[in-house]
């Protein structure tokens, strides 16, 4: 037992105990049962009041949990928390963006305040929730939708809020990070690397939302949102998957100093906004660039307080927990502050959410590794550069590697500085249609991040 | 211009604008009227209502600045703004614990909110600071006090609110850091490195508050306190320089896969806790290792997060205004909020300050990088390993190297495993008083971190 500062043998709490209600008791649940009771006591010193999760609804009531589940009812009908008036705050950890939605707009029908770890559910339908949340003075958190324990919508939401936000760019998904950790450390091709991860049970059988970059988009687009004060458009984030990325391309990458990894990047440009998902070369001294394995980092860039990272788990029952258990706490605090005077759910007030254009693709502005096949032959290097001037692409190192095993064909890398994607993308088809070029112009974006 | 979502031509701030005195026009306060000024549309949009700096106090007002004060009153005399009834936020930013103490309680008892970026300050007096300010109903903010623009005292104290916090070890010196990261990459020693911070800027012409681990003793304090929920205990903090780091330490750390850096470290153990600044050896794969220049660091465990790090500018005038700024827009938020339940100054309840022991050095537990110059004859390292066995010091690794340059005596370097420090002062003082054994052991503390 350890003691404290002052005297309060039997003091009661000024406040009353909150209660909870989690709806879902799958990882990120059982993860937030189980830190809620771990760490009950240490909670309510810095609340100044219990935190109780009185109810907890999951679909088989029958299956092995990782938390103890005594002193929660238990049910199978999400609407009893909903619908129970004891219940302030319920923490929708079920996941899917159809029945999680019905009922998170429940909950706030209900003058419930939410706390939610649901990406998707955010990216998709924040907007719509956040209105009604407003118009019920209700809060919705979402601190564990992004990054897991990586505490980066509050950084960016409250910590960074005297800074004009000019880009960040994340390693949001682990799943991913892991892949290509793998594919550098160990050389495997992308297909066993996930093999890999699916062993290990990081990535799903279906693995197309962690390695097709949608769920970085999800990711994504709730960060851009509180970074520049626009609403939610997952819509018009432009994703590009790892699924194309081959041990050659990252070992030439490393050879010429840069690492790569499928990287979520915002930037407000003058024209308007980038949200664009895809493998990016980023030079291996950046810190970034040696956040390794299921690890998350994101790096926000603001006009004031300059480059800043944060670090740390993505996933994992835990580690989520932590955002969740954090977010429970925000709301206790919020739950007699003035509605209208609270930290908007989007950083920005609603009414002054800005309608800065999300740019196409082509508008994009990047450096590029490019990696072409080439007859060893006088000239070809001549038409590829002449190509790329007549497309305004200035190039920043070209090298000529010796042709792969049993292969004939010269691989040729070029990095270039930045330039219009536009530009880039007429570039390589008039590069393909060489009659000295072999097969695609592989095509790999990148970024100093400077 | 950019548009709106919503339309809100002529539309009026529900809630009035909030009055800024600035205490202090020197780097900090110039950045901080700089930031406001230029990002005060952004602002506005994020808080709610305008925020404006009103008036602001330099001891003398015919000095340049870095900012234009353009429909600022200023004054020579500090207490023209504490005493101004319409003034909402002071924002001490004239450093030192004396006069800054003296202006702070008196703008606490005339019920003002108080931002600081002044970390003797609150180190030193914080629990009479907060206590007066919690009895008054107003908030004192500080997290410009440690680490710059990086929200670290934010991350703790509600990012991390779920967790034990188990250690934190931070970078939090960018002068201490910008020499280690001299000498390493220069092999510089210390007092030419500690000149070409001089030069450029970073150190003070009297820089033992950066290079003897005061300053970081002040920050470590504050992030101690906001972690484990206990009192600032700034008197209890061992402190030691980096003033005896030669750059052979340096290269033989790197040999062995170590960087040196100055560490603030906080940890909590079954016996109590520990608060260090020391130089330490890291491994050169931690992202921290990593973190070179002016550039400061936090890495923090909490039982449900694992390991998290924050990375950004640890000084700086538009960097630390950034912590600044968001401070004022946080007191705003809380201008209409209940006192009873805010965020605690110190992250936990006044009341529920824990009244854990802080370890003196003897207890300390940690690994060593030892080295010693040896006669080069059997029976030498027999003698060294035999006296550390006795005291119950097991060997990592050992490793001889050769004499340096016009020297006879062998430098022997040894990495032990977790020990007593108590052990250790013991075995390095039979050591040194062995006869084959020349001079002093250099002793360096070592933490993997992991």
């Amino acid at each position: 037992m350890i003691g404290f500062i002052q005297q309060n043998t039997g003091r009661e709490w000024a406040l009353k105990p909150v209660k909870v209600g989690v709806l879902g008791l799958g990882t990120v649940g059982g993860g937030t049962v189980n830190v809620l009771k771990r760490n009950a006591a240490e909670i309510a010193r810095r609340a100044g009041r219990d935190i109780i999760i009185t109810h907890a609804s999951a679909r088989d009531l029958s299956r092995e949990r990782i938390c103890s589940t005594e002193g929660i009812i238990l049910t199978a009908d999400p609407l009893i928390l909903i619908n129970d008036p004891e219940i302030d705050i319920i923490v929708e950890l079920i996941g899917g963006d159809v029945f999680a939605k019905e009922l998170v707009l429940k909950a706030i029908a209900n003058n419930k305040h939410v706390v939610t770890a649901n990406k998707a559910l955010i990216a998709l339908h924040g907007n719509e929730i956040f209105a009604k949340a407003s118009e019920k003075g209700v809060i919705v958190a979402f601190e564990a939708a992004v990054a897991g324990g990586i505490p980066i919508i509050k950084a960016i939401r409250e910590g960074l809020s005297g800074n004009q936000i000019q880009w960040l760019a994340g390693i949001i998904n682990g799943t991913g990070n892991f892949i290509l950790t793998e594919m550098r450390d160990k050389g495997r091709d992308f297909s066993d690397a996930l093999a890999e991860a699916q062993a290990l049970g990081y990535a799903e059988a279906d693995p197309s939302f962690d390695v097709e970059g949608i769920d970085v988009g999800h990711k994504l687009t709730i960060l851009a949102s509180i970074a520049f004060g626009i609403p939610l458009q997952f819509d018009k984030v432009f994703m590009e998957g790892i699924t194309r990325i081959t041990p050659i391309d990252v070992e030439y990458a490393e050879q010429l100093g840069y690492r790569i990894k499928h990287l979520g990047i915002a930037r407000k440009t003058p024209e308007g906004i980038e949200l664009r998902v895809h493998p990016t070369l980023i030079p291996d001294r950046r810190l970034i660039a040696n956040v390794d394995g299921v690890m998350n980092a994101v790096l926000v860039k603001g006009d004031a307080v300059g480059a800043t990272l944060y670090y740390g788990a993505g996933a994992g029952a835990d580690a989520t927990a932590s955002a969740v258990v954090a977010d429970v706490i925000d709301v206790v605090r919020a739950l007699t502050s003035d509605p209208e005077n609270r930290v908007p759910h989007l950083a920005f007030q609603a009414a002054f959410l800005a309608d800065i254009p999300v740019l196409s693709s082509d508008r994009f502005k990047t450096s590029y590794y490019l990696r072409l096949n080439a007859e060893d032959r006088p000239g070809v290097l001549a038409d590829v550069t002449r190509i790329l001037a007549a497309h305004q692409i200035s190039i920043e190192a070209i090298i000529q590697k010796e042709p792969l095993e049993n292969e004939t064909a010269v691989p040729i890398i070029m990095l270039t500085h930045t330039t219009l994607e536009k530009e880039m993308n007429a570039a390589i088809a008039e590069i393909e249609a060489l009659l000295t070029v072999a097969g695609k112009v592989n095509r790999i974006r990148l970024e100093t991040l400077g």
